[in-house]
């Protein structure tokens, strides 16, 4: 999944250390990609997963539109061209003072799944707009959601009308239906819920207007998942199935699908070690981890592909683990990866789709070692 | 635990968003109960614990040595008047031109694993004393360790042999307990297998010295831990017993225990909310979590005393998560929190013993938020 033009940078390039190089023209092809898949839905870029001002820039060019999750966030979206329009609050968990200073920068989309969060708002962003977060089972997500966002949809009721009375403009429902969601029918099930709510509320003499459909757009790690057309086709289905013929407007929110595949790290091997003379694993130890931007390996949840320049040599399993004195800084272990068993210190090794979470995710300086740096070409 | 120079420095300055305030006088405190406590042993200040300028100049000056991970670490431990000879490259896994940087500064005392790694520091720290460390099972552990580091002692005797062939100072074997031990026979198990490695390598002729002790030692959080002082009893039997009247030259790398009781993190209510009504556990969201230093609530492991100005209210349980739109980024959910009924957005809440691994484990922006600050004090 490295790009030719990832593959000649790091040839003439050469740079040390770890590193994660990104291809804008990828990014550019996932963007037309939703686009073209889903072309009466806004995008908003999740700009979390990658907030390089390179990807920002291209995107805003692009007519992309940003979900921001704070207000440094924010003021980067406006920083590479984003009108304040384009730009939803989208964290559900917000201080006062930072909705003042987003409502004072124009911005006047915010999330919400608590009457608490509606009463700052109110207070903070007089007249803004309003969408309410529900609790989805997260079922077939490959990095699954706590219960950490959204409220049931019975209490969405109650914030979406409180809404209203303190004079915002109860504006939506949202959903995420789990990161790097490869169930189809898991979207049918939220659109269910949704246009539950928007019948109660409109007997209410509530009318909501749009439904914020989330991120989950999967990128492609090691198993192959459904394309963009496919969800697309699901989505549409399930919109036309309980909205009728009053299909609400539509926010899409992708994040990995939009810069996952667009990014490759490039890492070093530090020592290949067993632990035992008669162990069948070798121990790879890489020049990065768990704290450098590998974050996600967490539980081993995201299992990258990893290649090597001996690809072509009899492969053997391998503990993966990173370079610091950490003992939790281990990638992969309980489910092992077959690697060259040529593999030695210094050799090369490329993570690839590992464009979303990763720079962000990086320590500040865990053990002393710098955090990824990042080509975006 | 907060002291009342930290609870001073809060009220007078009132610094903004999340913060660690560290006092020093905890710092110095906490070297001079290990040195009475272990006044054979030499000091090794794990520095990847809490790299602060401020730390290592005044370890520096009470005397301390420093267990360092990588290279800047090294340059930061130099920087705050540590001479060489008393820093210890303690990372098994360093690549070839980090050792020969520490060489050229003048280090001389690297840890290893793995025969590899012996290779690269024969080639590149010409002379250089080595310790191996082995394998401990880590049992009572509140961080247990994986098998990352360290390697069988039957394999320890071909690394330390290999070491002495190719004209390095085969100099001890060192082991780690497993942070935040409370058992204290976990050091007599670990210090049984040190001693025969000793004996079986002098039956070869070759002469170990050095016995590192490795950190472990635990800081208060919620529950007692034994005093420094039962550490020390536990392994000083232990050496008695196991080596006689050959007691080796010991050294001890404390990390959390020499920074963790020093620190308070103050930290702010932004959210507290239900799921649905009848939730009989509120969510109560901090302007910190897993991503912004709390990394080692990771399954909940370290349970931080948590304070709030409303103490003296009734309390109830709580779910405590961070900011992020990250839904991994729960803090305490499997074990809740009883934490006052009145608690309300904007309250100030204190997260103590929270001096070790907090700032560095920060992430550099994640979702737009800001590493935490610190002050040391």
């Amino acid at each position: 999944m490295a790009t030719q033009r990832i593959l000649d940078f790091l040839a003439d390039r050469r740079p040390d250390g770890p590193c994660l190089v990104l291809d804008l023209d990828v990014v550019r092809q996932n963007y037309l990609s939703f686009a073209r898949a889903m072309p009466a839905t806004r995008i908003f870029y999740a700009v979390k997963a990658n907030p390089a001002p390179e990807i920002l820039a291209l995107l805003a060019e692009l007519g992309s539109s940003f979900d921001t999750a704070s207000l440094p966030e924010i003021e980067m979206a406006l920083a590479a061209g984003a009108t304040p329009e384009r730009i939803s609050f989208g964290n559900t968990i917000k201080k006062e003072r930072d909705i003042a200073r987003a409502h004072h920068l124009g911005v006047s989309l915010f999330a919400v799944d608590s009457t608490q969060e509606v009463e700052k708002i109110a207070r903070a962003a007089p007249g803004a707009k309003v969408f309410c977060r529900i609790l989805t089972d997260g079922q077939g997500a490959e990095w699954p959601l706590s219960r950490k966002f959204g409220c049931v949809p019975e209490m969405a009721l109650e914030v979406l009308e409180l809404a209203h009375r303190l004079g915002l403009h109860a504006y939506g429902v949202s959903f995420h239906v789990g990161s790097q969601q490869t169930q189809l029918a898991a979207w049918e099930r939220a659109l269910e819920q949704t246009a539950r709510i928007f019948r109660t509320l409109a007997e209410r003499g509530i009318t909501l207007s749009m439904v914020n459909l989330g991120g989950g757009f999967p990128a492609r790690y090691l198993k192959d998942v459904p394309s963009v057309a496919r969800y697309s086709n699901a989505i549409q289905r399930g919109l036309a199935k309980h909205f009728g013929n009053a299909i609400p407007e539509t926010i899409i929110e992708p994040g990995r699908g939009m810069v996952g595949s667009a990014g490759v790290i490039k890492a070093e091997v530090v020592l290949v070690a067993k632990k035992q003379a008669e162990d069948d694993k070798r121990w790879v130890f890489l020049d990065i981890g768990k704290f450098g931007g590998l974050a996600e390996t967490m539980e081993e949840a995201i299992r990258y592909p990893i290649t090597t320049t001996r690809d072509k040599d009899e492969k053997g399993p391998c503990v993966i683990a990173g370079p610091t004195c950490d003992s939790a800084d281990v990638l992969y272990e309980k489910t092992p990866y077959d690697l060259p068993i040529t593999l030695t210190v210094g050799d090369e090794v490329l993570i690839e789709a590992a464009g979303a979470y990763t720079t962000t995710y990086a320590s500040v300086a865990f053990n002393g070692f710098a955090p990824l740096k990042a080509f975006v070409i």
